[in-house]
């Protein structure tokens, strides 16, 4: 999941959506920010960032408090994705990344669910990376405190499936379902 | 966490930053916004936005496919906070929210540190929830597709907390280390 961010009218949004690269872009969903699209101008100006959360960092000082994580912005200009074939694309870019595999065993778009389909695409041209990461940085003389100091390491976690009411249970759970990891 | 959205000279930035409600406010942290708030505007237009994902929902369609979700959006006008007293009710916010217990143990801000911390807050004006919940909704046709369909259950999980290499081993690993939930 990504947080994409555009403006309308003088207000910044920021939406989550599900993203994708593939070679120099990324590909992403988007209803919201496609409207913007529809009969405007050609390219709307996008921010694009992604955030892991690792873990939070507990200093002896409230003020050196901070989480480890890594984030990813993305700046420029998005398009409308027109063709079909590059829908389809994006579309199996989004499924083959977050479960490989997925896209062979479910139904693929037809005609009419691509057009109904928003995607946007991003050039990878300007990009920065933030990373926080390891132990405590604590300010010297704060170390002689008698205050516990230390990292709550944190991880998205999938817990086991759970199979649709109404999927037929002799459909063995595929492995990508099973053994989720992000 | 939240993801904090701003836009300077026609580009839009999304940073993910912490935060915590305060009343009908929301206070956060923000060296890169509160940027553009000195010596400009009185205020400056942000959307706030946090997301938490709950699931993959696995339709027997690609097209269906889709994210359990609970995600929260509030626009307005930010504004950089000055008080001191404000800035420390702030910053026990963070904490406390957080890690309840925490501002008692750490070391409390000093007022070289409170003048260090940039904090900007967004009055609860405008605000949309939207929520993704509950099972797959696969078109009717689709169900008798012979493919796995259901949810994998996500969520943020913490590990067992990492004691700083320089923390005395007989302090006691506080509760809201040991047993952190989101």
């Amino acid at each position: 999941m990504c947080h994409v961010g555009f403006e309308t009218d003088g207000q910044p949004f920021v939406i989550p959506t599900l993203y994708a690269r593939v070679g120099d872009a990324i590909y992403f969903h988007g209803s919201a920010a496609s409207r913007m699209l529809r009969g405007a101008a050609a390219s709307v100006p996008v921010c694009i960032t992604v955030t892991l959360t690792d873990g939070l960092v507990l200093a002896r000082s409230v003020f050196n408090h901070s989480m480890n994580y890594r984030s990813v912005v993305a700046l420029g200009a998005a398009t409308l994705v027109d063709s079909p074939a590059e829908k389809l694309e994006a579309l199996h870019a989004f499924t083959e990344k977050i479960l490989p595999g997925r896209w062979e065993d479910a139904r693929q778009p037809n005609e009419k669910e691509l057009k109904a389909t928003s995607i946007l695409k991003l050039p990878l041209t300007e990009i920065s990376a933030k990373v926080r990461s390891g132990p405590v940085l604590d300010d010297e003389e704060d170390y002689a405190l008698s205050v516990w100091a230390g990292i709550v390491p944190l991880h998205l976690q999938a817990a086991a499936p759970i199979r649709d009411e109404r999927c037929d249970p002799t459909i063995p759970t595929p492995a990508y379902a099973a053994n989720y990891r992000r």
